[in-house]
Formats: structure tokens, C-alpha cells, sequence
């Protein structure tokens, strides 16, 4: 916010409308920190969440706080930023501005599309309420109800069909989210609720992990999905490969034919990016992306810059970067530097190259796998690697203590210490729960 | 749960279902650990919750998994009891059994009601979704969420009469509950949010503590309801007595005949007993409570028992014991001891007293009372007490330190480490936010 002064005597700034406050969004605005621009940042939500974490809430080891830090408080000392908790909805490239959810519009000198991707349920949109996914924290809240639910449920049923199906997980997509939560279910089953219950033994529940292709963690080398895939064995997952989903339904998933009854099926499997393409006019690339210029700008749009999962990006060898942390960050602080070019009068930077950093997937206890450039690392040293990594990409001491703190307990202990079910289930219709109420009478073999 | 061999060899134990696992019913679930008796503790939710710290939860100090401890994990150690996550909705006294919401029900031989209070809306049910109490922690987070909406929604809108009804907090009832949360409320939008705007001013924001009653803190000693209302004046509350709430809409409350404009509605005023009376059969005593005999028991039903909140408990004088955490721990404690000894042929202890251990409440930084029986007490010593006393009735040292090092933290930093807008509001139509949406393409005026 320019000062009164300031108003009338400087010439005015020309305005970065920044859309989306994740890894790319977030790293874009910091980086025009000293640019002379005013810069608005946009999310739907008033914080940044540290999605590689997510899993840990879904599965009650940290509680939502500790990987979200609100986007006020980051940019609070920012002078030229301003933070709008609204939802773009749109884009009018030829008079500059861009549409917000309630009516209202905004106009922009650059505009940075960095709003990420949404689960793809392969056209089956129906599927969706069944199979919740992990991208919000409303998404992990809901997750962890249905698990911690599962196992209550399946604590007083007096069916044993029903108890099977209530002590089933499946996980569909075995890239490293499914891989982490798959992980993280295994060790809540198998150790912090191992003792709390009387007539079932949580250690017998089954964890699926169903992935279409033929490994898990496609996107890492050959070895280390190996590897995870042993360790997921001796955690207790059953990964069934090559394997695709053919329905979702209330009780559970149909695969090669098979139905396998599960009260819970989380979705872990493609995403696509968010309707960036649509809002432009464009053609989508793949998965829905923007194909875009070597600046990362949009073609025949040299004011609008796509970065993050949204925006297609091709390698040395013409394969497109992956949609990971490091990708969006890297992009965010590109365009900062081009956007602080141009509003200098500056000559634009050389285009934009990814430095590959690998890739990092934790399994469970002392188990993780690192595929860095210049090495392979499985087991402990990895665990180290990810832990280390993840607690340094969180914002903020508070949000670092915090998960620091929480894994020193859970390792300590086994336990977790979010174990809560709150909130509604939003679609009671839609619910892999609905009829599955006890027989009347039926509850004293509770306490036999 | 009994293993298959004491099933066949041992006689049968009474059964005492505990209804409720608040302070007062998780006291005497525990205190039965070595009774011959088995237990089984039933609640709605999963977990423990530590209600006197659920203001900060909706004042963004705490995470909701900080002052809530899962009742299965209390007890996995407890061979006699069983946890039960349901709702009882009635008792049946003669067959001894209770009856359980999904249709279910369960035989007892002992029954211990503690199912506490809910919020009365004097008659106004409708009032209920335009001023959210704070009972449970999707309370607490509903509050979290309009509290800091409203902040939000002050920044972007361009009309002046808006902007000052989102800026103005009414809490309703001058309690604990409503000073402590007035308090939160000051420090959040004074130091917390101070800087982190751009339009607006947060230390502007007006918070007004509406009480029908002629002082707050009705249930300390006088001097201290004068130190409180002081500090609370201090801390740019604005707190006004003998003024009864006569509407609750839209837009605000109205009160002696004045309307307040007020986006953001809490209300902690009158409680009022869970339908336990009803249940029973029984006439209700003040509040919906059920009049019990000297050893808690219902007259005509010596095997059940009604402690905390739901029950009507007379002091040596004559008046009935308030509704706080000590008095249901120590019927808890006590109606476990009953239990024990009429379970073992012993005669029975002599009738319940309480002992009053004292009052505390927290107005804010450095500052609290303390009513204790021995001692007045207000500012920088009674909030060290105060902060001792909460953690230390914490569950486990996970909590213990949690709460500990966040409010290290925030005493340090002055900033709140829980700050997410999560979850949606349930009833949207009857949502004070409806129709504040902002003019189109006013918003460039966000940027200037």
C-alpha cells in the first residue's frame, strides 16, 4: 500500500497480480520483495500450506496448524505486497484483469498464474465424495476422520463382513503421496492404535496400495521403487501393481474385475492441472497445463506468466518437469526476476532452466528413499535426508519446533497426537458409510 | 475386555457405563481402574477435550489436538474399561438399559450420567447459528473461522458501514467463558494482527462484552470483577453491564432497545443441563439439572448417578454448586468410590462434599484472578497460577508440552500460531456474512 505521498508524487508501479499462494506463488512474491512493483497475492485460503506433509495430518501425527503459515504474517514486512483471500475465476487478457469469485475484478500490469493442479478422477466425478483426496487441509481433516471412524466403527459392528470392510484401506495411485500414505496408515495401525482397542486388533487391518502401472514411485530410479515397495511388504501394505481402477463404489473399489470391499478409499492417483488453459482461451498440453514460453510467459501473452503445476515446462530432453515443490519454486523465482527486468528496463534473463534438486519419498521409521543427481540413498540416511529437508521447507520457527517436536515424540513413542474425528462428512448421501448401522440389541457383546 | 479363560471361570462383573468422558465422567472411569467392575466410558467424540482452553483454539493460540487427548488412548491400559465412541439419546431405568442414537443399546448395573451442559439461547433457537458458542472443538473452530473472516472481509470491502460491522466483535455473557474469550479477542486483533493488514487498522477493531448482570465474573469476589473489568477496559474492551440481549440478527444484537452492528456474534451466556431429566422421567431442578441424593444417586434409582454440570448438587449454605471442572472431577472421583465399595459388599462413604479449591480466569498477558479460598489474587502472579493450574490439567505430557511451548511462544512473539480459516460454515443461509459481497470492480481500490 503506497502512502497518501507517495501516491501523488511517484509515477505508479506497475501491478503483479500473483494467483495462488503455494511453493511458486509464494516464491514469486517474496522475490519481487525489492522490485519496484506492487504486488497482490491470491489464495482461497488465508495461508500457505506445505502440502508434502499433508499425509501426516491425514493420518493424525501433526495437527493442520503446524504445516500452514498464514500468508499475512509471511508478508507482513512487505511493503509493495498485498494478500487477497478470494478466488480467481477467471482471466480477461485483453483489458488486463482478472475475475474474483464475488463479483469483483482486478486489474493487472503482469499477471502470475501459479494455481496448481486438482485430482483427476478419470472423468468419474461421482467417484470423488467416495474416494476423498489430499490436497487440502479440509481434505486431510476428512481423511483422518474417515480412518480414525473406520476403526471405531469396526470396534462395534457385530457383522463380520462389515468389520472387514470397516479394517480395509485402500490407497489408489502409488506415487509418493499414495507410497507416504500408505506408510503412515501401516505404522497408526500397526503401533499407535495397536493397544487402544478391546475387540479388534488394529495390527490386522489390511492397507492396499493400488497403482495402475507397473511400479511404485514411477517417477524415481528402478532400485529405489524396489526398495519401497520391500518396505512397504514389511510394513504390512499389499501393493498390487498394474492394477487399474475400473469403479469406486460405497463399499470399496472393483480392480481387474475384482471387487475388494473397503469402507475407505483415498485418492492418490493423477492430477491435472487447474483451468489456467480455459481462462486464456488455450488449448490445454497435457494434463491440462499451459504450454508456455521459454520465460515462462503465456504465448502471444508476454504479460502473463504460468508456473507450477499448471504450466507445462519441457526439460534438456524434452520431458516435462515433474510436479514437485522445487519446480514451482524455481519458476516463481524466475519470473519474479524477469517481472523485476522488464519493470526496470532491464534485458530479460537467459530462459528458464530447472536444476533438478531429486526427489525425496519417507515410507515409514527410518525408512525413506532419495534420488538425488548425484546419488541413490534407501533406509535411515534418506529418513535423515527427508526429515531434515522438510522441517527446513517449512515456514516460519513456530510451524519448524512444531513438527520438529511432534516427530521426536511419535518416534519416541509410536504415538500420534492428532487422533481427532471432527467436522461433518459434507455429503452424507454420497457416504462409503451410509448403511452400515448396527443391528439393534446388539451392543453388549461390546463389553463381552 | 476378559480373556476367554476369565470369561468362563470368573462370575460375572457389575458393568458401570459411564455417559460422558468430560472431567467429571473420565474421573470416574478412571478411579473404577482397580473396582471389580468393568467399565465402559461412551462419548460422541473420540477424545477428552480440556474445555477451559477452548477459547484459545477459537482466538487461534492453540491447535484443536492440543487441549484434546483420545479417550482410547487414556484408557488402553485399563483392562477394565472399554471406550465407546456414540451418542446415548435416552435410558430405559427398569430393564437398566441405555439407548444408544444408531439404534443400539446397552444393559448397566451402575449408570454414571455426566453429559454436562449446552448453551441456552433463552428460548431463541434461531439465534443459535448467527451467534456460535463454545461447547466443542468445531465450535472453537467455526468462531476461528468468522473471527478471522471478518478480518479479512474488512480489508476488501469499500463500503464504510460493512467495514465497521465486520470490525465489531460482540461476546454475550460475561462469564469465564466471555471474559477470557474478550480477552483473546483484544490481544489478537492488538498485537497478532496489528501489522499484518493493509486497509485496515485490527487495533480499531471494537469488541464489546455484553452482560445482563450488574459485573462480570459473577461468581468471584467482588474486588476481582472490578480488577477484571478494569483490565479488560485497559485492553480496549468495552464492556457493558445490566444490559440483557433482546435480539440476536443478521447484522448485530439488540439491546435496550439499541441495535449494535456486528458481523461477528459469540455467545457465552446461560447454560443449561443436557436433557438427563428428561430421560429419567424427572422433574428438572434449576437449569434442566436432575436433584440428587447426598451420595449423587437419583432418588428412586440408587443405581444411577448424575454428576457435573447435569446434576443439582446443594453446598453446606445451601446453594447449588457451580457448573466447573473441579465439582465434576470430585463426584466423578467420588460416584467411582460409591460404585467400588457397593460392587464390593463394603458400606457405603459418607455423603459427597465438595471442596472448593477455588476460581481462575485469564484476562490476558500478565493478568488473571484468582478466587481462592485462602487468597486473593489478580494479575501477574495470578496468571502464573493460572497458566500452572491449565497445564497441568492437561492429559499427557504431549498436550502438556504443546500448550506449554506455544504459549511460550506467543508471549514471546505476541503473534498466534494457529491462524487457518478452515472448514465451511454449515448453514449458509442462515450465515451473518450473506449479502455483504462487494461491489463489482471496486476492488482495484484493494491495491491503492
Amino acid at each position: 500500500m503506497k502512502t497518501p505521498e507517495q501516491a501523488h508524487s511517484a509515477p505508479p508501479r506497475p501491478h503483479v497480480a500473483i494467483v495462488g499462494a503455494g511453493f511458486g506463488g509464494l516464491e514469486a512474491a517474496r522475490r519481487l520483495a525489492s522490485a519496484p512493483v506492487e504486488v497482490t497475492l491470491i489464495d482461497r485460503h488465508n495461508y500457505h500450506l506445505f502440502q508434502p506433509l499433508l499425509y501426516q495430518v491425514a493420518t493424525a501425527a501433526l495437527s493442520p496448524a503446524d504445516i500452514a503459515a498464514p500468508m499475512r504474517h509471511i508478508l507482513r514486512d512487505q511493503k509493495n505486497a498485498v494478500v487477497l483471500l478470494d478466488e480467481v475465476i477467471g482471466v480477461d487478457p485483453a483489458p488486463r484483469r482478472i475475475v474474483l469469485r464475488d463479483g469483483g475484478s482486478m486489474h493487472f500490469d503482469y499477471l502470475v498464474l501459479a494455481t496448481g493442479s486438482i485430482y483427476n478422477y478419470f472423468g468419474h466425478d461421482e467417484w470423488r465424495s467416495r474416494a476423498p483426496n489430499l490436497k487440502s487441509i479440509d481434505d486431510a481433516t476428512c481423511i483422518r476422520r474417515r480412518v480414525l471412524l473406520a476403526f471405531e466403527k469396526a470396534e462395534t459392528t457385530t457383522d463380520d463382513a462389515a468389520r472387514r470392510r470397516f479394517m480395509t484401506f485402500v490407497i489408489v495411485g502409488a506415487g509418493p503421496t499414495g507410497v507416504e500414505l500408505a506408510g503412515a496408515l501401516a505404522e497408526l495401525a500397526r503401533a499407535a492404535l495397536a493397544s487402544d482397542f478391546r475387540r479388534i486388533n488394529p495390527r490386522s487391518a489390511r492397507i492396499l496400495l493400488i497403482e495402475a502401472g507397473p511400479r511404485v514411485l514411477a517417477g524415481f530410479a528402478d532400485r529405489l521403487s524396489r526398495f519401497a515397495e520391500r518396505a512397504l511388504a514389511r510394513m504390512g501394505v499389499e501393493v498390487l501393481l498394474n492394477t487399474p481402477i475400473g469403479a469406486v463404489d460405497a463399499c470399496g473399489v472393483t480392480a481387474e474385475g475384482k471387487h475388494i470391499e473397503a469402507a475407505t478409499v483415498i485418492w492418490c492417483a493423477g492430477v491435472q492441472a487447474t483451468p489456467v488453459a480455459s481462462w486464456l482461451g488455450l488449448a490445454p498440453a497435457r494434463g491440462g497445463t499451459v504450454a508456455v514460453a521459454p520465460d515462462l510467459s503465456v504465448p502471444g501473452h508476454p504479460r502473463i506468466f504460468v508456473i507450477g503445476d499448471a504450466a507445462h515446462v519441457a526439460d534438456a530432453r524434452g520431458n516435462p518437469l515433474p510436479g514437485v515443490a522445487t519446480v514451482a519454486q524455481q519458476a516463481g523465482r524466475y519470473v519474479a526476476e524477469v517481472i523485476r527486468r522488464r519493470a526496470a528496463g532491464a534485458p530479460p534473463p537467459a530462459p528458464f532452466r530447472y536444476r533438478d534438486k531429486g526427489n525425496l519419498a519417507m515410507i515409514g521409521r527410518s525408512a525413506a528413499v532419495a534420488d538425488l543427481p548425484w546419488l541413490k540413498l534407501t533406509g535411515w540416511l534418506a529418513w535423515v535426508l527427508w526429515s531434515g529437508i522438510h522441517i527446513y521447507g517449512l515456514i516460519g520457527f513456530r510451524n519448524r519446533m512444531a513438527v520438529f517436536l511432534n516427530w521426536v515424540w511419535a518416534w519416541l513413542t509410536y504415538a500420534r497426537g492428532a487422533r481427532l474425528i471432527t467436522g461433518d462428512d459434507p455429503s452424507p448421501a454420497n457416504d462409503p458409510w451410509a448403511g452400515t448401522g448396527r443391528p439393534s440389541e446388539a451392543l453388549d457383546k461390546v463389553i463381552d
